[in-house]
């Protein structure tokens, strides 16, 4: 099929009629399918049950320096959980804390943290006139959400395919004292599935910040989340790098078990150099007497090392790589050539970005959820939920069981090739 | 033997050897006993292990909702664990928010929220000139620690027999704008094991706040922590009060199953209006997708009701009761009526309330330290570790098993016996 820009007003119209007898035959059918969040499958929590079982009324339930877990103490978590998030994050156990469920509650309690009480001894956020963040976009809804909650002012940075643009980057933290940090999703970036490249994370490490108390805050949600162990990406290690750069406080890294285990019930952890660990310390000491210890236990008990969370993640990746793959098929079937848009083709993590026509964005979701497939709201992955062009849209192929991600995908497509056409026809 | 203070010099100082002999022969056994933290036992512990079967590989992890526990999603907690809860804290269902695994956490976040966004559309906290707290004295030092972390000043307000002071209360929050909360253990208090009567809270329900985003936090820490179920304290319920007295915005109310399950492992909750948990859920949905709804579930199919909750408290007072008896035994049988030392003899709680002489506190836990015995630092229960009088003493009888108990308690009496001698040969 030809390009739908080379088709002149009369071929349009017969397709677009012919579009819409197919989306009315799909409406009639009233289905209700889901595309919008990152969630794993029910298929993919079964792989865990094990974990369910490791602890019971007769196992012994202190932890390696003999502290009992079922008890109050051990504020910063127990050596051996230390030791396993320390062997996901690629650092050494004393750069750990361990925190409860969430790193999205780290990273909140983190912004919190620096505007009421500031960094290293510098004036908290709270007390200057204005602060300001760099966002690479698209990206992450729930980091721009939780900044503008703290009305922090959010600066767009482009993502190219070896991750921000770096000279934007540079640029932009060199001269402006107001901006205190930036969102990273380093490793199969949400929502493109990008993995920053070996020069941009040198060039985030060899930053000269204007503001002392810039911060990098870089989420590596997908660090072992690999679609395919034979083709998987690198990254270089981050507080690593920063510290042969000369910036070992420049970063906080975090990290979470919760598309591991269960979101929700996993265990989450933040890395970073000594000095910055006392600040998190100093609000922790105050915040809690201590995170659940019996489910740091469970999760060393359950996956014992790396190779064994690694083992792991090799079968959630079985479950999902299919998923991906069809979605993936069925845009490059459908819609190559067509030129009405492009996608990424993800190694890892848990999205597919998809980048319309410009201008189409909101008509695709809205058909589509008129036909019954919710997806992530269209400029979510924008600060202040405004994507400028209007061209983007997260696809989140992991929860749906194979045949309703079939059917939702379908009816993806069709939206996007009736939304492009109606733009055409519009100009 | 007579009240120290009627002893003449010479009757002292041969009081004075002999108890330094006996000290000095006590030292010399080098003992490590703490009294310091409100810790269950062991044994305690040991009696929520059924806890660790009722979840299994084989267990269905679906709320009565049919919502996957397993899986991200109902952010303020599964229905069956706010009724659980709401049972607990004597309130409906819907008026109850479920967090993670500590109601301090809850509580910090709370003043967090406040000092950043504010109360239910008032200004924040921090934009303010200056915040203050009134802080019922002796009291937990954790609220206090936490208040100042923030800044907010402390004002003492002296416990009665009956709860604070409230003709100081009514007055100061009638006529001091900036005052904006009271820290309370209406039950049990700590350290005193006090519970507020009848008119107190009547009092506090009927306050007329010159802010108008006056809060009083209620941490209701204790309220099923008895220790004789045929002679336990009764609590009127804050919230329904407040409704009545037209004053239903008026309270947070927190709660925790930190001592009756696994202290770190427990799930834990907040109480208030419709109005109050809007503030709160708008803070949650910012910070996390969720809390741990599978510990949530643990907790409900283990404890099933308040039935549950109260049986098993039972078998908790069992072992925590004789220990409270123990020390207030000995202190009556070592220090009655020699008029240097008061105590308290609470029917629940954690803790039994030292009050020495002027002035001698702080010479009593030195010399207990001296022996081997760790207690709460002097201080710690006034806002900013500053006991004016130098007289309470916080004793923690549940963690040490019983033999550690009678032995600590015999060093405290030796220590205070001590201390009261050198204080008066001093005069």
């Amino acid at each position: 099929m030809k390009p739908y820009v080379k088709m002149n007003q009369e071929e349009l119209l017969a397709l677009q009629k012919e579009l819409e007898q197919e989306f009315t035959a799909v409406k009639s059918r009233g289905l209700s399918l889901d595309m919008s969040r990152g969630k794993p499958s029910a298929a993919q929590l079964d792989i865990s049950m094990g974990m369910m079982d490791v602890l019971n009324s007769s196992t012994d339930l202190k932890c390696e320096t003999g502290v009992d877990c079922r008890n109050y103490g051990v504020i910063d978590g127990i050596p051996e959980a230390k030791r396993l998030l320390g062997a996901m994050s690629e650092v050494d156990p004393e750069k750990i804390i361990i925190y409860g469920n969430s790193s999205l509650s780290i990273m909140f309690d983190t912004i919190a943290r620096c505007m009421s009480h500031g960094v290293m001894g510098h004036t908290p956020w709270s007390k200057l006139e204005k602060v300001k963040f760099l966002c690479p976009v698209p990206g992450y809804d729930r980091h721009f959400t939780m900044t503008e909650f703290f009305g922090i002012e959010m600066i767009n940075v482009p993502m190219l395919p070896t991750g921000p643009d770096m000279d934007m980057v540079e640029k932009l933290v060199g001269e402006d004292p107001l901006i205190k940090g930036i969102w990273c999703v380093p490793k199969y970036s949400n929502p493109q599935g990008i993995t920053y490249s070996d020069e941009t994370v040198r060039r985030f490490a060899r930053l000269k910040p204007a503001a002392k108390d810039f911060r990098i805050f870089w989420d590596n949600a997908y660090s072992i989340h690999h679609l395919y162990e034979e083709d998987q990406d690198f990254l270089i290690e981050i507080l690593g790098e920063c510290e042969r750069a000369g910036n070992p406080d420049m970063v906080y890294k975090f990290t979470s078990t919760s598309k591991v285990s269960f979101p929700g019930s996993g265990i989450a952890a933040v890395a970073a150099s000594e000095a910055n660990l006392e600040d998190f310390r100093n609000y922790m000491k105050m915040q809690t007497i201590g995170h659940d210890k019996l489910n740091q236990l469970r999760h060393v008990r359950f996956f014992k090392d790396l190779d064994g969370l690694h083992a792991h993640m090799k079968k959630h990746a079985d479950i999902i790589r299919p998923k991906f793959e069809l979605v993936i098929r069925k845009l490059e079937e459908n819609l190559g050539g067509l030129e009405i848009g492009s996608w990424t083709k993800p190694k890892g993590g848990y999205f597919i970005s998809f980048d319309s026509m410009e201008g189409c964005a909101k008509a695709i979701a809205a058909r589509a959820k008129e036909a019954g497939v919710v997806l992530t709201p269209v400029g979510a992955t924008f600060p202040y939920g405004r994507d400028p062009k209007d061209t983007n849209i997260r696809i989140a192929p992991t929860f749906p069981t194979d045949e309703e991600l079939s059917m939702a995908t379908d009816i993806f497509i069709l939206s996007v090739k009736l939304a492009s056409v109606e733009k055409l026809l519009a100009q």
